[in-house]
Formats: C-alpha cells, sequence, structure tokens
C-alpha cells in the first residue's frame, strides 16, 4: 500500500516518516511540504543514512500518481482544501488537522468558515476504541486532537456515572512540542524552563471538541472546563480529569472492563507518568475516588498516540490492516 | 535580635541562613543539625565565603544561652520534643514542620501520637495574611505546609461563593526540592527528567490541613479532594484549584479586593507562573470563570513562600519587626 | 537463534530487551537478573502490553538450556564469572562489563584481580569498524566503554597526523543514565538539574581504555588526559577530543575517507548533538581545525552505541548476520 | 550616587536593575530602553510590588540631568554611540558591550567600525582582580565578556607555567540566557532540552578578546583554541582550559597564591559546578594536573559575573566604594 506524507516539516510530520519507514505494510512514495527541493535528510539531519528520498512541493495530482493513501500533517485551513482534491481525485485521507474533526457549527464558530462542506459530513473521528468500524469504512479520517484523545480516553467509561448538572474539570499538562517547531515565548528554553503555567484557561479549541464528543458518543451534556498547562518538556502529556460521582462505586472495575480488549490503553494501578508511554501509542490510564469525588488520570505521547501513531492505527483500519501493525510501543525509558 | 537555626542541613535550613545572613534586624548565633562538628562551609559549600560559623550539635540549652528565638526546620515528630524544651526555656520558637499545626486529633489521625499537647492549643498557624494579630502575640508559630499555603490564599476569597456540597478539587504542582535532600527513587534524575506524573492522590497529608483551616477560618466545611503531582524542577509550586461557584460573579473583583492590603500577595491578569516567585517570598494569584465553574490558579516558591521565607515573615510579626523586613522579593527571573 | 540476556534490571539491560523485541534473528529466550521471580512487566513497567516473560534468577545452565548466545549486562568481576561458565558451556557471550576489553596487567592495575585469564586473550574489543573480521570469528567479545566508542571513534582517523610528544585532551560530556540506576547524590535531580561538573578529572577507568586501544590499534604512543563532565540530561554522550596536528591537513578529507563505508558512522558538517543519535546506534562526528590546533567532535547514545545496540551488532557479527540487521536507526527527534 | 540603566529589556539589563534595588550606595534614578513609554513592572512583570518606576526611551541629555553613572546594557555599535555622548557630557559610564572591550584593530577585525576612537583607547577593561587600580581612576569601564572573564580568571595564573608554542585549548559551556532574549532556532526549547553542541569552533568573538588580554596582561603570546557549547541550562558557565606546563609543578599553591586576596575567587578543591555560583558574582577554579597535562576549571553565573554584577563592582571601585558593596554572593542552591 502506497502513502503520502504531506507536511513533512513539522514535528507530526516527521513522526509520520519515522513510522512509516519500518512499518511492514505501508510504503511512504512521496514526502511533501510547502516548499520542496529538498532532500528528506536536509529537513530533518537525524534521518542521515535512515531514509533518502525528495521532498516536493505539495501537489494533489502527483499524489494520486503515486499513493492511495494520504497523511496530511497541515495547519487546519490549509488541510481542508488538500483534502477535498485527494477525496475527489479518490485518494483516502488521514487529517491531522482540525478541519474534520466537528460538525460543522461547533468548526465554524471555533476556527473558520468551512470550505469543504460536502466531505465534512462523511469524515469520522479517529478514535478507534470508539469508532472503529466506522473507521474501517471510511475514506476520511478526522485524527482527533492530542488533548481530547487522551480526555475522552480517560473519561468517556465514566460519563455514566457522573451527576449530571455537576462541572466536569480537566487540567491538562502537555511537553512544549505539542506547540510545534515555530519560534515563540513561550517555547523560549529560557521561558519555559524550570517553569510551568496555564495558557487558555477555558478558551482552548480542544475544549469545545471533547465537549461535543461526549454528546455524541454518550448522549450526554456536561460543560467541560479544561485549562491546559505547558510543562518543562518536549513530548509527552498528562490528563488529570476531576468530576463527581453520583454514587461511591467501584471505579477500578468500571475502568478495567471498559478497556479489556483494547491492546493500546493499559489500565495502571498507579498514578501513570510521561515517560513509559513517551516513543509508543500507547494510553496509561488510572483511576482513584474520594467519597463521590473522582480523579482520572491518563497518559499519552501528545506526537504519537496524540498525532502521528493514532493516524497510522487509523490508516491500518482503513486498509483492513491490524490495527497495530508497525506501531510503535517501545517507550523511551530510561 | 538573636535567632538559632536548628537543622540547618535540609533545604529549608539553608534558606533560612541564606535569607537571615542580610537580614537588618536578626543575627544568627546558632546553627545546628543532628551531626554537628562540621564549619557550615563543608555541610553547603555554596556558602563559602560568604558566612563562616560552627555548626553544632542541636542543644536546646545552648540555644536558650545565645538566642531569643529559634527556627525549627526539622522532620515532625523530631520538632516537638525541640520545640518543647525552648518554649519552656522561654525562647520562641517558629516551626517548620507539620507537629503544632493541626488540631490534636487532626494531628493525631494523620501523624502520631502528639507529646507535646501543652503547647499544642497555643500554637497559631503562620499564614500571615490570616493570622496577623494572632502571629504578633505568639511565642510558638506553626508554619503552614507548602501546599496548604499556596491552597489556602488561592481559595480563602472565594470560599463564601462556592455552592455547598459541591466538590472542591485541588490540582497541585511542585518542584522536587518539596521532596527534600534525600535520595530517592522519584527524585532520581533519569525518573523525573521529562516526566511527571501524580503522586499519593486523595492521601497527602496536606488535605486534612487545608480542610480544617477553611473550616477554622471560615467556618465552612467542605470536602477537599486534593492531588500532587511532581514537576522536573527543583524549585516552585503551581496550585489549580477547581470548584463550583453559586452564582456568575465577577471573581477578578473579589481577588482584588481580598489582597489590596498584602504586600506578598500579587493579583495577576494572566495565568501565573513558577518563575516569576522563585526566590521571593510572593504568592501569584490568577482567577477565572467558564459559567459557574471556577479556576484559581496560584505559585510560591516552596522552599521559600512555603517554608523558610514565611518563617522569617512569622518571627518579623512575632518580634515586632515589618513583616517584610530581609524577605526576598527579588525573582530568579530569567 | 536463541539468546539470553543476563542482568535485565538495569538500563542497559532494559535496552537489550527493547532492540531484541523486534529484532528479526534473534529470539529472547531467557532473561535474568539477581533475584529472578518477576515478570519483565513488573521490573519494567513499559514493557506492559509488550514482552510477556519470566525473569530467572540468573543460572548458567539454564541459560546454555535455551540460548546459543549470552548477553551479559552486569557489574565487572560479577560479569568474569559468568562469562567463564558460559563460554565453558559453549554458549557465545557479548560482555557489556570492562572485563575483557582490557590487556591483563592494565585490567588488573584499574579493576580488581582477574579470575578468567584463561579466557581474557581470546575476548575481541567489540568496535566493529576496527576489528569486525575479528569479531565474525570470536565467541567472546567485551563490548568497549561509552567514552572509549566515542572517543576512539573520532580519535583513530587522526591519530598518524597528530604531533607525537604533544598531549591529547578529551573533554567528555555524558547524560546521567551513563551513571546508572542506582540512588546517588549525583544523581538526585535537585543537584543535577540546571547545573553540570566535571567529575574524576584524568582518573576515570576509561581513560587507559583509550590508550591502550590506540597503542593497539595504531601502534603510537599518547597521553590520552580525559576529563569527564555530567550533563543535566538523561541520554547522549558529547566527546571534544583537542590535540595538535603536525600538519595544516585537509581534516575534512581524512574523516570521510576513515569512515566511507560505515553504515553507523556520519560525518557531519555542522558540530554534532545529542538529539540527533539519541535511540541509535549511529556515532556522529565532525571535525574543525584552527592552524595545527585539532577539535574532532563525535556523539553517541551512550545506552545503545555506548552499550546495548553495540552488543547487538556485535551479537549479529558473531553470528554471521548483517551488522544493521535489528539496530536502532530512529532517533528520539523531537 | 545616582545612577542610570539604559538596555533594561534584556536580561543582563534586568540584572542590573535587581542588584541595584538593593545596593546601599547607588539610586536608579532612570531606567531606558529602545521604545519607552512603559512601566518596569509590564516589561519585567517579576518586578511586581518590588520597583515601580518609568521606562523611558534612551536619551542621553535625560541621563545627565539624573545620573553620574550609566551601566550600557546594549548590543554592540548602538553602545558606543550612546557611550561617547555620555562620556562627553562628563557622565561615567560602564559599558556591558563588547565596544571597549579590544583594541582599535582587533575590534575593527572582529566587529565593525569603531566610531568612537578617541574614547576607546582610555577605556579600562573591567576584570577588577586584574585592573583593579585603573578601573578605580577611570571614567569609561569596558565589561569583560562572559567567557573572557572566567577564562582569564582561570588561566591567568598559569600562563608562565604553560610550555611556549603549544596549544591551549578552552571547552566552554554556557546556558542559553547567555544568548539574550531574541527567539532563535538554538534557544528554541525542543532543540536545546536533552541536548547539547559546540556552536562556532574557533570562530567565537571571545577567542580574540582572550588571546588579546594574555598579551597585554602576560606579554605571551599564545594561540588560544576556543570552542563554546551551549547547555541545557538557563545560566551558568562551566569553563575547562586544557593546556601543557614546562614542569610538574605545584598547581594548587600557584593558583591558591594568585587569588588569596580575591573575595569573589573561590579556589576550590573538587571540580566546580554550576549551581554554587548561580545567582552571585563568584568565580569558582579547580585546578589538577597530570603529568605535564593541565586542566584548569571554573564556573560563573554568566549574567552576573559575566554581565551585570561585574559591572556593578566596576561601578563600586569607580566610584571609590568597597568592591563587594550590594553585590550578590547568596547562590541559587538548591
Amino acid at each position: 500500500m502506497n502513502v503520502a506524507i504531506i507536511g513533512a516539516s513539522g514535528y507530526t510530520g516527521l513522526e509520520l516518516i519515522k513510522i512509516l519507514i519500518n512499518h511492514p505494510k505501508f510504503d511512504i512514495k512521496y514526502i511533501a511540504n510547502s516548499s520542496g527541493e529538498q532532500n528528506v535528510q536536509e529537513l530533518h539531519p537525524c534521518l542521515k543514512n535512515v531514509i533518502n528520498m525528495e521532498v516536493s512541493k505539495a501537489d494533489a495530482k502527483e499524489v494520486k500518481k503515486v499513493a492511495d493513501l494520504a497523511f496530511l500533517a497541515l495547519p487546519h485551513k490549509t488541510s481542508m482544501s488538500f483534502a477535498k482534491e485527494l477525496l475527489d481525485l479518490g485518494v483516502k485521507v488521514v487529517d491531522l488537522s482540525a478541519d474534520y474533526r466537528l460538525e460543522l457549527d461547533t468548526y465554524e464558530e471555533h476556527y473558520c468558515a468551512h470550505e469543504d462542506k460536502r466531505h465534512i459530513k462523511d469524515s469520522v473521528y479517529g478514535l478507534p476504541e470508539y469508532f472503529e468500524n466506522e473507521i474501517k469504512k471510511s475514506n476520511l479520517v478526522a485524527n482527533p486532537g492530542c488533548y481530547p484523545t487522551a480526555s475522552l480516553l480517560a473519561l468517556l467509561p465514566f460519563i455514566d456515572y457522573i451527576q449530571e448538572e455537576t462541572q466536569i474539570f480537566i487540567d491538562a499538562k502537555s511537553g512544549v512540542s505539542g506547540a510545534g517547531k515555530k519560534l515563540s515565548e513561550v517555547a523560549h528554553f529560557v521561558n519555559l524552563n524550570e517553569n510551568t503555567h496555564a495558557y487558555n484557561p477555558f478558551k482552548h479549541r480542544h475544549m469545545p471538541e471533547i465537549e461535543e464528543k461526549i454528546k455524541i458518543i454518550k448522549d450526554k451534556k456536561f460543560q467541560i472546563n479544561f485549562v491546559p498547562h505547558l510543562l518543562p518538556v518536549t513530548r509527552g502529556m498528562l490528563i488529570s480529569v476531576y468530576a463527581t460521582l453520583k454514587d461511591e462505586i467501584n471505579v477500578d472495575e468500571i475502568l478495567d472492563k471498559a478497556y479489556v480488549d483494547s491492546e493500546f490503553v493499559r489500565i495502571r494501578k498507579a498514578p501513570v507518568d510521561l515517560k513509559s508511554v513517551a516513543g509508543t501509542n500507547f494510553c496509561d490510564i488510572y483511576v482513584a475516588r474520594n467519597g463521590k469525588a473522582l480523579f482520572i488520570n491518563s497518559s499519552i505521547d501528545n506526537l504519537l498516540r496524540g498525532a502521528s501513531s493514532q493516524a497510522v492505527v487509523n490508516a491500518n483500519l482503513m486498509c483492513g490492516f491490524e490495527e497495530s501493525e508497525g506501531i510503535p510501543k517501545i517507550a523511551y525509558v530510561p
């Protein structure tokens, strides 16, 4: 199965390349960014002696000639125009941007006017633990945001047990690779090192994504109060969900049952950490209860389960392969 | 005013020395740890060419000969036996341990049997913004825990506005100096670097301290659900309090009013961070609201406002000096 | 080909497991440490859902029953008694300790009395770029030290051009994983974070290893002046070699030529860094000249090229496989 | 004594403010940057509740009205035009840029054409341990570069004992605050975290500064081979000097003697580290010998002894105060 990677310059583009190099079923046939005319080794010097390919200036028709599926690791808005063209040419798309993640009105409220209304309603939300069957049949999978991935995997098993009308709080902590490669004040080493702080409290665009998916999957309307924090680490994301239960239930049992068949969700008996999942597609989850107070704690690699490895899982499913085919499981420990 | 520092080996002992060296009113006359027979420059090589004093093996009668006030930077349990002896000899005490922070039954439930029941009821909880007058008249001040300091300063102004019967959640994040100098798995560089994780969720001994003080100060009984996390930084503590308001009130106004006269509480209009307070006695606070959902965000230097500089503020008040006399205000920025 | 890993608890043991899990030719049949009676997932929680095997209490006869080759990731001295027994039973050995790296007298001067003098003279020094043919024929390969690996790969191409009688200086910098898992003052987060310092200047046991190998390989006797430093990072090693050339030669040309056929040595045109090699078996090298002053700059992953992945390269060669079979090339970037 | 700080936006400007706030003899009367019209608390939020002053748009005539001495924390080239005007108005100047550090021809070779040739020959190189008397009489002190400060303090005591015609190598390691506040690829958190690398080997402009000062102070011409490295830390600088001695001398004795009267140079009996000097004006030095091979190891806080606190020491001397008046000695330990 031949694939293309569009948007090879950023971190998620690089992670796609790194996963697909060793993938037993997918063959990288096309790598592109907005400028082209470079070898991928110049773009990412760590790939010297690893892969030797030209980086093209992204062009949908060229993709069609060589690949059956394309990964789009592009900014939102840029992504939808490419996706539209590729889909019309019959190329399957896994889109890592926000462009096809939300219902149209939610999207337009929080992002911008949508320019591919035709395809948005056919897109499937690529959270494999909850949409495996739909993904298998889809030609357009919207890869979830990093925060929603870890938050939803933690929260969904408990939604039915949470008191209606109470507030759900998500205290999220992310490594700074989530902010991308672009230079910025927050990513300046001196500003972040030995530091941490919240940003955009109650205003991050992943908040409506979490709310909408809970509503769709569980048919429950909760106010999600999402506060992301930046950590002085490169990769990894830790989610602490706080909620109020209806009853003093056995939370361990619920969690164990929810993911008994999920290869990439690991239930932990102690609070989760970043290092055990960094470099992998795993989502680790731990839960604790204090009377009716609930604490659900999940961790992922923001660039892998939060982006590129989840995208390849989605591609595996779309192409009829095993979910775990070529998916990284070996953590960056120590 | 002559002072003694008992427990000079640890981080809070070192911070006491560093503050008191340049204090305009206090004179360090006695420095002790459990072994003695060392120069303070051997104990803390960073003090070379800064202070030249013998470290004694701690002895209350020797303290009495040279000092009018003693800072105890000792583990709980060890501290109360020293405090008792010093108080009986007429030496004022600022105790940085947990031994006099709690009411007797709370203490014995969460720590151990108390061996100085006589003095525990005379001790004052050394949170200057709320107990200034009591501290001024006291001979025994119990310096608050680091987490309770930052949590209470954040939460107390809002307690009256929070819906009764709802859960209050505190997601706390601390640098690892809070775990002390002792070698431990969690403080091994390889384990903490590029990592973060919760520990003792709902089980930390600072949780009952916060609950008890809210009850005493505000006469309100709330279940505090406290989840501390360890950050890959040396110093600093960030507190994120989540609660549910009765009404959609103007939270900024409440916060501004609460600390209008407090020199060491700074109200911020953006989320707080560690670096702006590291090296100082400041507590920075920020607040945001999402409907009735409340987010209060505070930061302190865990070793200073969370321990040693707050101890010196308390000593200032106990001795009739200005609160800010000799107290560090210059942050370790950049 | 069935293999055993003895010494599975430490970092290099874990790295061996991680590499061998996905190795196309080697099958892990036996994992041991000094206590046994544990699942490998308990020993290394990051391996949950990755590998499910018992950890045995190390026993050479049990190894013989199931494996043809054993990796010893043991402390020096412990290693030689295992190696001896395994070799006598006909099991090939790759020894990651220092026990078979040096000539007998050098070893005994810097380590301890040697208890396997019979095998020491048959051992081959496992630096594949210089001893490939010997390794292929050997049953006992001594895996080089991490500092010597990166230092020798940098220095050897230039030895013939360096002025005799001049001093060679090696300023080496290592991440703290090189100091192992054991708790220690230097590895306490608070001591190393935001810090760096030299240790054991001119006294590290890798210094005679470098001197001896230069003498053996190049038949030149130089005084190597080796100063290691500890960096506030987990993995990675950077070597800066300083020497004085006989003439103002074209150093780039010499370096390019030296490694033109070496898959795992990458010549760089800018100073090397840790991240481009972390997670891989690559050694990156850069060289610069200022008149007759020479700067050679190399970087490796101390746990991989400096230990476990180089060990697997050696095993590949000993078993007639391709050097690069199953060897990690994908860096932990970003 | 009234002083002005020109260039208040950068890190060294901030450090000047922080030192001078508590200085017993100097009064900050004027703070300026290139834009003005801001409170210093907006420019540096960590100064809230610490100092309340307007930041002006820099203007030499305004300085003259209120101050007798000005600190220039400006980029080279910008600095000389201000210095010239201030000196002509009779204001003493401590210049933290490179503009008056070098002899005219050295300066113009490595920087740019000099526009204040009149004053350059009157300037004094502000390394107090070597130019105290000249500084006391000067109206224009050129504050040394950070690397030259730590390198020269390490190297100068040994220059007479080093073999002529041999190479001197300096392997220097700096925290990234030395690169300033400006956004840059090297200072992006993701690029530097868990990483280290050399930069500009043999090409850094501090190399000719070190060579020139050795020639001036010791009348010896040595080729200095300077290779700076960037460390994943905010502040601190570690220098490792490597050289070849004429004889196997007692290096400890030489070092002890050289700085017996220097309050701010501390001789260490173990390798020096960053944390013991961070936050202070100290330079710690350690020396070791291996036959004729010499290793001198020094550490400073790059923003303090390498810039702002050394500038205030120079100002103290220029104004007839004690060298140590108001100079920070309390390290950021732990």
